[in-house]
């Protein structure tokens, strides 16, 4: 089948990541998350760990508009605050990723910074707090506590994050070529049905 | 494949209806859609051309919950407004059929009438703005200008009478098991990926 870009959006215990990885090794392309936070830092200088708890600051703070408001590195632009630099150096290193050929990638607000790439294929995993809950402590290995702390927590956050640098809704059909509820689905089967949507999708 | 109720809520323009006719008839199970107002009209002695014109008028008028709280037909009790008679008449008729075994049903507010039915899987079709106005024009036969006018007004009106009548907001993914952007795609290929996600999702 054609290759293609595909972003990955999740709910915290829907399975996003797994599908990703999965769905990456079965089309044979690379796959991205998180980790491309170290090659953004040594690329740009700056540093990883700064990056990262920058990121969980802004993402866990109501806050968060206020304080990057006055932040400054000196590094860059006076009027960008940090998190704001952060977030473009990724933007810059996605958008430079795109051009390089098709790839996987989970989060990052994927699907915003490559909206204007032509091809792309973006998809939401979701899934009800049950199955999220019982795949959390069965499959990620969690406790029940942190199960129950995770689904409270981390899709606030990323709803946040992604509020803040796209200015739009997380998780808006609109914004996904291909949205699902994961539930009472394995791995492999999220990862056929993903396949089959590009497969069908013949822009 | 196990057959399931399918409901299917759509972007005027998206192909839902199409979609939804075609699934029933490879399925082989019975399609329904706004015709199943005759049947309720029949069952209840309701006015077909009634309960059609005041579901209009509620749909297109920001006023419907001022207007529709003081009409009564005195048929029923008389603190339901005439539109909440019809919905309810409609709601018990499409629980009633519920019972009697696998269907397609397209529109209705069906996926929320049936919202504690198990195994019933929930559909959202949608596309771009330029795909929908393409299909609207070379697959459904109208004009440019009906097209135009379509486009501005329908979705409005469905999403208008979803809100009253669930008090939900219409296209979020959370009220649906599968949710695609069905541009660039013909009919047997959403259809295709609608069974392939029933088939998938063994609950």
């Amino acid at each position: 089948m054609e290759k293609r870009i595909i972003t990955i959006s999740r709910e915290f215990g829907s399975g996003g990541h797994l599908i990703g990885k999965r769905l990456a090794s079965r089309l044979d392309i690379p796959y991205y998350d998180k980790s491309i936070l170290d090659r953004i830092a040594e690329e740009s200088g700056y540093s990883r760990e700064m990056m990262e708890e920058d990121e969980k600051k802004a993402k866990n703070s109501f806050l968060y508009s206020l304080t990057t408001a006055f932040g400054s590195t000196g590094n860059g632009p006076d009027y960008l605050s940090i998190n704001e630099k952060f977030f473009l150096a990724q933007f810059d290193y996605i958008t430079k990723l795109a051009k390089e050929g098709p790839f996987v990638i989970v989060g990052r607000c994927a699907d915003y910074v490559l909206r204007e790439v032509p091809g792309v294929i973006n998809v939401f995993v979701y899934a009800d707090k049950q199955e999220k809950f019982r795949r959390i402590v069965n499959e990620y290995g969690l406790s029940r506590e942190d199960a129950e702390k995770g689904l409270a927590d981390i899709d606030k956050a990323r709803a946040n994050y992604y509020k803040y640098h796209t200015g739009q809704e997380w998780g808006r059909p609109v914004n996904y070529h291909l949205a699902f509820d994961s539930g009472y689905m394995n791995i492999e089967g999220c990862v056929d049905l993903i396949m089959r949507y590009v497969e069908l999708k013949n822009k």
